[in-house]
């Protein structure tokens, strides 16, 4: 294990938190060094300071290691981050000042100009912001974000569609797991036999962090893409995987085929060798009643987006449902990736 | 009770054959007096036959009636019908012919050109397509349908945005509640933590039935409302009440205030008397976070819709959210509601 | 109006005082005009301070309130409670020496000699206690408690039975709603798909509840029911009503009739007129698959507990099934129904 | 591959059926070579014949499987079986005296006097019976079975127990997750909050079951544990894992310690090296509110159960609940790990 790159995780406790530490156990990479809550369990041993709600075991190593204060001293150098955005837009920048890299799954920072918003499949190129942090030039610290955890599954779909036939309008309707309301989260009062029709902010950051995802790197800035766009988002009873039907109005006319192979062969990451990067990042389930979060929450490992549905809209061009796992590819495992993309880029000082 | 008009089901054993006969008990007009389902059930005690799942208890009176065969015979002469399609297309014209008046929830005949597709509060002109029957002129029966449970939320809401600004395109997401599929219906395996992202047929009947009902008459004909429409239909883990979320492009524009006041002013059949008609039909709920299907479903005895979020959409005018309960105002009450309607017309024989 | 008595709620933006205040809209005797919480919530319009949480609308009236200090200066005589142990310990011994009569579902005094627990149905003689209380004495007030919203359901199926057959020992398993750990309560990651088996001091209270409800009263005190009683608490995915198996061991032999028709006979208000009374408190499903939450909670608009599956105990000598609305008959009906019984036998001043 | 035993599943399609090919693939000594289900399904391909309600995908060379008729003509001689009792009790006797090792999940044998009930940790001995059954004697096949779902929890938190200290007296108290009932089972209208507390005979198979389980083996015949027990058999809104409260009356007295020894020590497997025996068959949750369905039912890939809250009870002597995955060690895991104990005792013919 000697020679896995140490990290430090803020936000330990959290379901995020949680994830992180799951995910990395057995990482070929990566090993948790590190890990810092708030005060309130800031000197207690993990085991005690967690509430662990996942369904594999916490392991014994990390039930017994020290929750540290949310301090940049005695923090290893790089640093996954998920974290309320109040608490973020202070702790965040104080990690970046003191030469950490900062890969964060929080809010605070992803519009930020000069923070690149990255999905490796979507944008990798956006991380050249970084250079544009003056932490990076001060103390070689700096901040990438990944993003909202329902707008990861439409990006994904859509990337590879806007490449080859542009996008200009496009229509979201989120069904959203109560996993990514943190914990404690929804109350069961609120979500047993229950539809929520709102989530704070939430179609605000989806329809921005889309737009911005999809734009292109100009110069020291992202352009955002040029497309109108509507979110609705709801909250329903079901505990991972967001579900999200998207229509769409394309530039260019495309069929029924044309998409379905802009999926399947949408493989950016080919060849790269990152750990956590799925073989198929978008996948097409050809069954009438598909995707769904029960059945396909865990394609690639909760890395894989699933598409199907795909028809014809009465209003736009297309429409279809797309789903993906919240809590892995929608916020902790997109934090992973984005630090294996920046490995593989040695953008990690040793 | 004996100046009570009797009443048959057909399909009583069924979801909404139960919906009719809660909501019957009591009724000022309607009694109950005939119950038909299947055969397997036909010779049976009802409380024998049907496995009643409503949360009221089943009366003793309907409990001890015996089950007819789903036959014209001895049948009264006002039919409330609720049967498969494949049923309804065979039987209803049946009953029809032999002089009765089948007031219908199935799907068979509601787009049938001079089959009238009836909210009472949407457009009860559409009756006169009952003079257009041949049943009618030969035994004086006729066939009138109400909508699927799930348009007649988001109809409801769209009318009198309809009648004050027009309406050129609607987009509709939406997250239906299991009884909607009758029972067994949906099987817990299927549903349990889980959204599934399509109902056979859901989508067309939305689509056209919306249409059709914000249709206008002409002569003998009824002429679609000439909008694009785009609908998506979810099923997700609530026992009752469709939750949907609506899009529309006006024709004019409208502001948030007159939007809800063409709201708030709907109140078509004031003055009526219909018994089962609730006073608002269309309810706004101002709180960010509503309409709910489990706090919100029995307003108006489950006859008024719930309309909240109104704002604007990125991609048309203005964004919406939209309540019904799908077994009351979606279905039994809708066809106790048409009944009224017709009674108070004198559309039925003594 | 003005000839009902005035009632304050300690604890109203609680699940039960939610509950007290959709109860008592509309009831003969008593009228809310009182509201206190937190300090947090004092001060405030009702309206803003609670989430309400119920599917029948906020009274108007109610919402316009203005939520007072929990403070015994300007509340009313009487004194409707449920509030956290740790509180009710202090407060409502400052009510009871102010003068005010405490009707209390909190869980502070049930267990204290002097103070009644009472269900009218099974032990209406134990407010005797009243008159030994010092507040009584004092300044006229006094503490009443209904009992533990889980021991409720049983000790209504258990008390005709103790009277007929002696009860020795007592076996009872819940599967408790998540309504009776208030709002915000169970969170929804730890009970979807899920069953947690166990409630902090959930199993002790109701062992000792059970045992004085049942007991009798000799002279100043109340003897507990000399049986052996083993509880064991769950909590599932429901969201209102208790369902408990129980076996039961009898002193003196009984059959299956019985036990029936001791449940059935079993009016001990008959005749009573108390308003919140259910006819039957107890009431007996003859299907082989009930009670159910879901179906049978609401009997006796949730006053009725519904008692199913009686049968022979391999162990023990009987079986059974019995289920009570939690936060009804369980919480705020109970304290309703203790009033009525307390208003009908001249324990309120005017 | 060339080296597996092949294996047929009866009752492929079904939901532990799918269990099956699931947990077989990548097994190390058997390999699925013949799927059978009923006459609607034959001759179909099995991706077309079974409704795939497991969150892992559906292998690629099982999907392209044809589904043969139920006959023994062209079956492996080896057949993992799960179909409903009213046809096992024909077919597998056909199988059996066709010369194939019948594993069978079914119930229609398990009460049989000279077919073993067997939990490879419980009561492998038990296996002799096989020798007195015809068929072997005639054409080598015979007919081995596992548990119903609910007792095998228990059992295997008793067996131990009942080896140390005896046991007289045993109560349970079962709720039951929803994927026990198979599919499309329980319909989501009969379990949405809700408890249903009665499963038609599972009462008297946990009750039979569990003496048999725990019985001896004297010649050729089982004597049952002689004790006295009680089940009380509910279902819960649930996936997967059934939870049970069990309280027992011991021979000889024991501590609480002397319990958890008798758990933790439980290995009776340890060194015969069967692929899917768990290491730690009973695994203590030492945390307050364990075990719990969502996070412990995974536990040794399905195949441990999980104790927790072991305390003294008021009427017997201890009480503690017992947790297990009712599709993996309730039942298709059960027959594989029967299967591979036959294996390694030479009793499959090559």
């Amino acid at each position: 294990m000697k020679n896995k790159l140490p990290i430090g995780i803020l936000g330990a406790t959290g379901m995020v938190g949680q994830r992180y530490i799951q995910l990395l156990e057995n990482h070929p990479w990566f090993e948790v060094a590190w890990l810092a809550a708030s005060d309130r369990s800031s000197g207690k041993p993990y085991g005690e300071a967690a509430k662990w709600r996942l369904d594999t075991p916490l392991p014994e190593r990390i039930a017994r290691m020290t929750v540290a204060a949310a301090e940049p001293e005695g923090a290893p150098k790089i640093i996954f981050a998920s974290i309320d955005a109040a608490y973020a837009s202070e702790l965040e920048p104080r990690f970046a000042a003191a030469g950490c890299a900062v890969v964060s799954n929080s809010s605070a920072f992803r519009m930020a100009p000069n923070v690149p918003l990255v999905l490796p499949e979507v944008n990798a190129d956006h991380l050249h912001l970084i250079e544009e942090q003056s932490w990076r030039k001060q103390s070689g610290g700096y901040i990438v974000t990944n993003s909202n955890c329902t707008v990861m599954g439409p990006v994904l779909a859509l990337k590879p569609i806007a490449d080859r036939f542009g996008i200009e309008q496009i229509f979201a309707t989120s069904m959203q797991a109560v996993s990514g309301a943190g914990y404690p989260g929804v109350a069961s009062m609120d979500i047993f036999d229950n539809v929520v029709p709102y989530i704070a902010n939430e179609e605000e950051k989806m329809e921005e962090e889309m737009l911005k995802l999809l734009g292109t790197l100009d110069g020291s800035t992202v352009k955002p893409l040029s497309a109108r766009m509507s979110a609705s988002c709801n909250r329903v009873p079901v505990i991972d995987g967001h579900t999200v039907s998207v229509s769409i109005k394309l530039v260019r006319p495309a069929t029924h085929e044309e998409i379905l192979a802009a999926w399947t062969e949408f493989r950016p990451l080919a060849g790269q060798q990152l750990p956590t990067a799925p073989d198929q990042p978008v996948q097409w389930a050809p069954q009438p009643d598909r995707p769904q979060p029960r059945l396909d929450r865990n394609r690639g490992n909760g890395m894989a987006v699933t598409v199907g549905r795909l028809r014809p809209c009465g209003v736009l061009d297309w429409k279809f449902t797309v789903l993906s796992h919240n809590t892995i590819r929608g916020a902790a495992g997109a934090t992973i990736l984005n630090a294996e993309l920046l490995a593989s880029l040695g953008k990690f000082r040793s």
